[in-house]
């Protein structure tokens, strides 16, 4: 049972809007003015396993039942949803602390990884400190739009998606991250400061309602980097499209998985960077 | 004295143009046909402190002896541009390795901290596991910028960025740092796929150059987040500008530092977000 109580602590809800109103001065050529702002929020968000801090992440707090899912999912703490038992949010001071209780093999294994790596004090790529660790060698996915023309579907979610990024509009500065029917229709859409946090959150929400994620893609409003394209495999994603450029790496680790992966998605066209359906 | 050598291995250069070729299918609505493009390389870039592995981030492989210069100045791993002996970087594989050698002090104090969090498994914020590790409270910086129209700069340097960013043009798919006098001619340039690595990689340079980096302002192609605006309060940069929009926390930590956070830089406008010159 997810539960969202915090005895003794203020409660943060799913229903927090994520942003903030700042004051500000605008300037203009030959004028200036005070005014305010709607401002993205971001904030640390430390992540409790069992009892155990896990990692802190900057993130939009918004739906952090979600993200926490999403995050343990994504970075493979647990094999599955059903590895989750409970998921519980509490403010504290500047930043918030979600603890989850997850399986106790998951967590047998984490504390193993923790002492393999005892010691580290490295950041960036998640809880990796040398070449050695790093894990390029994506899981496969099935490719079910293996030779299909994706341009219609991409091109429904791109006209579409606008409308759904209601903190966008509000603050100009969040990614997004969709999923969407194999047509291009929107189903959810989360919001966030830093996008892997987006997909996490949207991952973290399918995986709560029990959604086959084999059945439809992923669009998000940034660009296409290796978390990205690494957190979608590891969930059996059969399509990452993303507004904005890829970079390398996350064409080759969509290469490798068979993640069908499509950028510079507009309503008029798409350009495909891994050519499932013409090798 | 900085070395690129690297014997019995294959060197890095900073010559490095940072994009590579790939095959794409360009989808049109009616129409589509195979295509060259130009992609942001992305790879993972091991930094290894006086022997020892501290941590792997996804970086643009160009310039990484800048990178890693500005990325242990803006870490607080040394505390000075003296403190950095030799910065050596050699490929492995898919990926590279930044071998620094830095003052022994400095080494002893980061082993210290590594004993201290021995066990984390952490990512997301760099080192940190808990928010009681998180260190929110920013140097003070210098405010010369206090009470002054800092627009006609910001005008400035959003007119010209443009034509620097050689990487972005390639490839769609980078962000820029520019270090600009105070008047916004832009001195420097640097892109990556991440943001925080473009910074460090500017901050890196111009440590190595010995500049005073409280003489100018940061001007970046992106949003401003809490990792920037920590990353320049560190180095006593005085303001930073950003073409896209600010985080409540990065407004938060400029704020509580005297930084100077302007964003939505336009060559018509800006808006500030530290009303420095107002209280």
């Amino acid at each position: 049972m997810l539960t969202e109580t915090s005895p003794g602590a203020a409660t943060a809800t799913a229903a927090e809007s994520g942003c903030e109103a700042r004051p500000v001065l605008r300037r203009r050529a030959g004028s200036s003015g005070p005014g305010t702002d709607s401002v993205a929020q971001e904030a640390p968000v430390a992540l409790v396993i069992n009892g155990i801090s896990y990692a802190v992440m900057m993130a939009t707090p918004a739906s952090l039942e979600e993200f926490a899912a999403g995050f343990v999912l994504t970075e493979g703490v647990v094999g599955a949803r059903s590895d989750i038992y409970e998921i519980e949010v509490q403010r504290h001071g500047a930043g918030y602390e979600v603890a989850l209780e997850v399986a106790q093999q998951c967590f047998m294994q984490m504390k193993e990884k923790r002492r393999a790596m005892a010691g580290r004090s490295g950041c960036g790529v998640c809880g990796i400190e040398s070449l050695a660790m790093l894990d390029l060698a994506p899981e496969q996915v099935a490719a079910p739009w293996l030779g299909r023309d994706v341009a219609p579907a991409v091109a429904a979610a791109a006209r579409e998606l606008g409308r759904h990024q209601a903190l966008m509009r509000a603050t100009g500065g969040v990614h997004a991250a969709a999923w969407c029917a194999p047509d291009g229709g929107i189903v959810h859409v989360c919001e966030d400061v830093g996008r892997h946090n987006a997909l996490d959150k949207l991952i973290g929400r399918l995986a709560l309602q029990g959604a086959d994620m084999r059945e439809g893609f992923v669009f998000m409003s940034s660009r296409a980097s290796y978390e990205l394209a690494r957190k979608a495999t590891r969930m059996g994603i059969p399509m990452l499209a993303t507004i904005s450029a890829p970079s390398s790496l996350a064409i080759d680790i969509a290469g490798q998985a068979g993640l069908k992966l499509v950028s510079f998605c507009r309503q008029d066209g798409c350009v495909e960077y891994t050519l499932l359906d013409t090798v």
